[in-house]
């Protein structure tokens, strides 16, 4: 198996990148194609051992800048190396790609060159996001803003293979997220929503409320992007309030080490950014890894082994098969945007 | 000024109630009207020094019980309390009503006897909810869960007339909360809205996000029903779990009175329902001042004294005045449902 890296993209390129890819290779046992300038990239890797390693580079000497307006900047780097790295998996010649730039650039090139999944118009973005509840992910937290019922079981459905096959919960259970528990509560979506996930033979267990998903009452909890974009950052803006303060307040009572390590726990538990910010994009009709900008080389490796897993388990495959099955036992006809 | 006091309503009713309607008497210098079984009421008054006080009682044998569904009960029970006190405003007898039972007797009653304010199809419910933002408040939060933008132009209204008199800021800023900041971003329901604050005259800065809320970037933020009630339930859930954690945390370092003196702060901080869940409902034709389900004497001496300080400052009046004048500049026509 090979992964595509975009050596090129994020905060710490190309230095930290390549010393990642090398990391990961040896560290995962795959093989890595690194794109971007070859001259640039053969230097970084003449300072490591890479005896026994797989490792080819593809050359373009284009790549977004930080600061572009990424949308623009593809239109005009035809040969970014993301947009490169990406069309390797696209054409059979890489089973992954990983990359640490914009998430906009990232974005551009999967849903230009890989697109979604039958059915779905843009890619899902959810995933767990609460430290104190690491077995409810919620879908979508800000991909898809006004939805369709149907979309909301297509998310219902990237949830459910998303929790049993990467974090091995057996069957998972759905929920919608609403403002009551009753079954007569909801919005308009949410009560023609209900119905579909009724039918569909998913484990629903009905609606949810905004309290139980720091309780994690379900695996999967399903709401529009435009909520769930609201809640994952109201939830980090919470965290950092409540850090601020308690900061304060235990400075009076304890060392500084003391509180800051209280402190660093809470925010990283509340921190979505920390939580669900790397990993793959859902939706797109390929393995698209998104490391953070911020990554140095032991995340780039990490999130090599992560592009290597959903390869592995078939996540895209799943979700094709429980999608098309899914839909066609409800008679649902998606249109594809 | 004479408030009409449920006297039946709430966890301790009678007792508690009538006790707290003496005290509220006294302290704010206005007449109290209670209502309920005269018997029951006149026992209990005779344990107070009501000497130099204006307390009067209105006689009805009915009264809401705890687990009854309100809605139901009230249809049989015509005469029940909080029906009658709710009467006396709308027959001048009274200028606020205060009740402390359950919220939906108190809403069916402010529905059924006072109505909505003209253009309101339903009562508005919102205030400041995050001890971490107390010149933050959010509209709406459940009352209105399918809106129009005309809707959320007039919680916007609403909490620009509730900030400025009620939590005295002057020119109070009002922001749509959105899954972006950009003028471009949000749902069709919010891009639709945002025209209509612009032209509407009120101190529109735009939008803010999920993190915004904790941060109090704006004094009014505005959303509908459905998302408001979402975001202050994962409020209460997310300071509940992380009380809990803190807790257990601290115990390891510090003495239980130390602990529990910043774990009672954040609970407190968090809990919307003690930061907002007594107070008028906004929206309605008449003060109705819902006190907490729990209130002692105390409790409802203050609810009283909040009820009175609505009445002095012309709060409903106000939000009428300033719903015709930006209405009628912006040519809508609200359907009255």
């Amino acid at each position: 198996m090979k992964i595509a890296v975009d050596a090129m993209g994020g905060d710490f390129a190309p230095e930290e990148i390549i010393k990642g890819a090398v990391l990961g290779a040896r560290e995962h046992g795959i093989g890595v194609i690194l794109v971007g300038p070859q001259e640039r990239i053969q230097a970084e890797l003449a300072k490591y051992d890479t005896s026994g390693l797989e490792i080819n580079i593809v050359h373009t000497d284009e790549y977004l800048l930080g600061g572009e307006h990424p949308a623009y900047a593809m239109r005009a780097k035809r040969n970014a190396s993301i947009m490169v790295a990406t069309k390797l998996v696209r054409d059979g010649k890489a089973a992954a790609v990983v990359g640490a730039g914009p998430t906009g650039g990232i974005f551009v090139a999967a849903l230009g060159v890989l697109g979604t999944l039958e059915g779905l118009s843009r890619p899902v973005i959810g995933g767990e996001f609460l430290g104190f509840a690491p077995e409810t992910a919620v879908f979508d937290l800000g991909g898809n803003v006004d939805c369709r019922p149907d979309q909301l079981l297509d998310f219902g459905i990237i949830g459910m293979v998303y929790t049993r096959k990467w974090l091995n919960i057996p069957n998972p259970t759905i929920a919608l997220l609403s403002n009551g528990a009753e079954e007569g509560k909801g919005n308009s979506l949410s009560r023609e929503t209900y119905d579909l996930f009724k039918k569909s033979g998913l484990n629903f267990v009905g609606y949810v409320e905004g309290h139980d998903i720091a309780h994690g009452k379900a695996n999967v909890i399903i709401c529009d992007g435009f909520v769930g974009n609201v809640v994952i950052k109201f939830c980090e803006g919470l965290g950092d309030v409540i850090s601020q303060w308690l900061e304060k307040r235990l400075l009076e009572k304890l060392s500084k080490d003391e509180a800051s390590e209280i402190v660093t726990a809470l925010r990283k538990a509340t921190a979505p950014a920390d939580t669900a910010g790397g990993g793959p994009l859902w939706g797109i009709n390929g393995v698209v890894c998104k490391a953070h900008g911020r990554s140095k080389a032991p995340e780039v490796a990490g999130t090599i082994g992560t592009a290597k897993r959903a390869v592995e388990i078939d996540l895209v495959g799943t979700f094709k098969t429980e999608l098309a099955t899914i839909r066609s036992a409800l008679n649902i006809v998606s249109p594809n945007v």
